[in-house]
């Protein structure tokens, strides 16, 4: 087995207030400038926060040592980007989507994790390295992909729902794959037996989420309605997101799995309750630390020779493993589905991020193996807006309704 | 002089994100609950959060020792109340608002001030602790004024409109006070030509955000809204206020004094570019910490004897100066209009609680001289809306109009 990577990274404590807020402020505006960069040259602005941070971090200029409270705004930063994602997932539209979907999402974890998997084995690395590279190659972003898509306006098309449908379950699949991670992480090497249990856990947990808490929710609503607490949805709201992130954490899984859960119990009601516009501001406050981090953790100086090697066959594995599984269930609609939804499965998002980060925290993953997975997600989430603008060229107008935007939640 | 007071919290750092996020959780639920059961009260939510500090932190129960992670959520919570309080205050009405408004802020400042001042400076203080009383007895809370005002449906009256334009003057004129307070804090003891010069500095400040700014946010707002990034315009106000936030804390004043004007500055366009729902989002999730956090703070103990007698003492201090200050110059228009005006202008609310423990975070005053301040805060905001719903009885009916929330500000 191998030891605990060596962490350059020295957490300097803020003396002031001074400190505190020039430091928010330089990472903020920082990751949003580089951001924006980026969304002139149409590629994904998350990227960019995320160069911000590998670029003025301590393993390249040095210019921003991140302090303890940076990176447990960092934390709370990841909590509310999946519970903004959670509020835009029903579970009723979840539970009525077709088969199609499920079968897309399913195919599209197993082959890539065992694709990945299989080839960090074959490298010689740990079970338990392998488990993360092939858990970070399953998640599919919904947000990346459903940006493209309205750009193209094609939402409202047959093939743009089986893919958002099915990066929405990919996603809780992910979410569950990542609980099994967490529990890798916290005992060092995979233990089956706990495993098996964790599992067993985390489908108990998205089953109650998807199919009990939001009737409790239902019954709860006029109670909250009559609340004398000024904003009290919204209170209530970010109450359960905590809870549940400090419960999901408490039984194992990682938090933001409680965050994701957390808005999708409220999704039916984030219309009604306005919640939508006010976690958004907090989401927009909270995520560039989050993204800066992962950057800041990210030694540029680790892609050389076989790392890089690795790094770019990871990444075709990932673009492949897609494409095949997702496009699998799909071969009877004929090829233009099968690319199509394959490509728009592609993008590794948030999720991917989050599952390197758990392994690097907790020392059970090298920096090397870190530097592969984010490597992983900055191609895969690249490659795909421009493929996906050739893929649908011409589809636009055949399909588009009026009401496309109306169309993204399934 | 005296000494720094002995310190007695012992701040934990947390060691696991679960630990963060149970404290996160415990705070907010609490904080929320206690104000909760407050408003049922028909008292002030803001005194339920503070008490809940009171009761569970260090000083009684200790069952929620904050850590330093919490106290810059808590810092960071001051920052967006005061934030929000800037952007619901529009530079341009300011300016328009009458003469009125100026006579009573003044006079509502000058006089709690000296008798604030001269009463600590007799019961032995030294001239540091008289200032930090002398400036926590100035500042009115709008919030709380204007929530009674409009419960009672007498919004639109001129009386109603008088009280507000003054408290939104009082405000700004006790920031530039909490600027002198925060030199004081940071030397020591009063200096009086480095006072004059942050006067200088914090007036010229001021004066620069209400004329100049504003016309400078005219000038860039065609070329916000070109900016490809998501939310532009919330980027644009959060990075502002982070900067301005750490300028003011940098050239001497205090942070919020920046957090408030960068508020005003994105006041006219708060509607237009949707900032007010978002920035209330942040606000609700981050203040709760901050109201908690004072109550922490604070050392039930201390309340005997002398200290409380001199809490009561700078209480009704607090309230008659108040009245006899704002009422003064409106001797002319009747009695009703006197106590209306003086009543309403009682509650001293966040900015009192600032300036306390800017001092007391500086150790330039006494765990004593801070419990006064807390008490006095406590008083002054539980006694004036009982008060405003007696004296404004039966005006209801006669003033009102249809579009009265139209008319909060100012």
């Amino acid at each position: 087995m191998h030891t605990a990577p060596p962490c350059h990274i020295l957490p300097v404590v803020p003396h002031s207030p001074e400190q505190l807020l020039l430091e928010l402020f330089a990472i903020f505006v920082s990751a949003k400038l580089v951001g924006e960069m980026f969304e002139r040259l149409r590629l994904p602005s998350v990227l960019g926060e995320i160069l911000a941070g590998i670029a003025l971090g301590p393993y390249a200029l040095g210019w921003i040592q991140p302090s303890d409270t940076i990176y447990s705004v960092a934390e709370l930063g990841a909590v509310f980007v999946l519970f903004s994602a959670g509020l835009e997932t029903s579970p009723r539209d979840l539970i009525r989507v077709g088969n199609k979907a499920v079968q897309v999402a399913v195919a599209g974890i197993v082959l890539p994790f065992i694709l990945g998997f299989a080839y960090m084995k074959l490298r010689g690395d740990a079970s338990s390295e392998a488990i993360f590279v092939g858990a970070a190659m399953v998640a599919t972003s919904v947000g990346i992909t459903a940006r493209v898509l309205g750009d193209l306006h094609v939402l409202s098309t047959r093939t743009a729902k089986i893919i958002l449908g099915a990066a929405v379950f990919d996603d809780i699949l992910g979410m569950l794959l990542l609980a099994v991670v967490a529990g890798v992480a916290a005992h060092g090497r995979p233990q089956w037996l706990h495993l098996g249990i964790l599992t067993a856990e985390a489908a108990g947990f998205a089953l109650f989420m998807i199919f009990v808490a939001p009737r409790i929710v239902r019954r709860m609503e006029p109670r909250v309605e009559q609340l004398s607490t000024h904003n009290a949805s919204l209170i209530v709201a970010l109450a359960l997101c905590l809870f549940l992130s400090w419960l999901a954490a408490q039984i194992g899984m990682a938090a933001i799995i409680g965050a994701f859960f957390a808005g999708l119990v409220f999704a039916d009601y984030a219309p009604q309750w306005n919640l939508l516009p006010r976690v958004d501001g907090i989401t927009e406050f909270l995520a560039p630390f989050f993204f800066f981090a992962i950057g800041t953790r990210l030694n540029v100086r680790m892609f050389t020779g076989n790392v890089l090697v690795a790094a770019i066959i990871v990444s075709l594995l990932a673009i492949v493993s897609k494409v095949i599984g997702c496009g699998l269930p799909l071969l009877g609609e004929g090829w233009a589905t099968v690319f199509r939804v394959g490509v728009g499965m592609t993008p590794r998002g948030e999720v991917a991020l989050i599952v390197a980060l758990v392994g690097l925290q907790s020392r059970i993953v090298l920096q090397s193996t870190y530097a592969i997975v984010v490597f992983m997600t900055a191609v895969t989430t690249l490659i795909a807006p421009p493929l996906l603008r050739y893929l649908f060229r011409g589809e636009k107008q055949e399909h588009d309704q009026p009401s496309a935007t109306a169309q993204v939640r399934l």
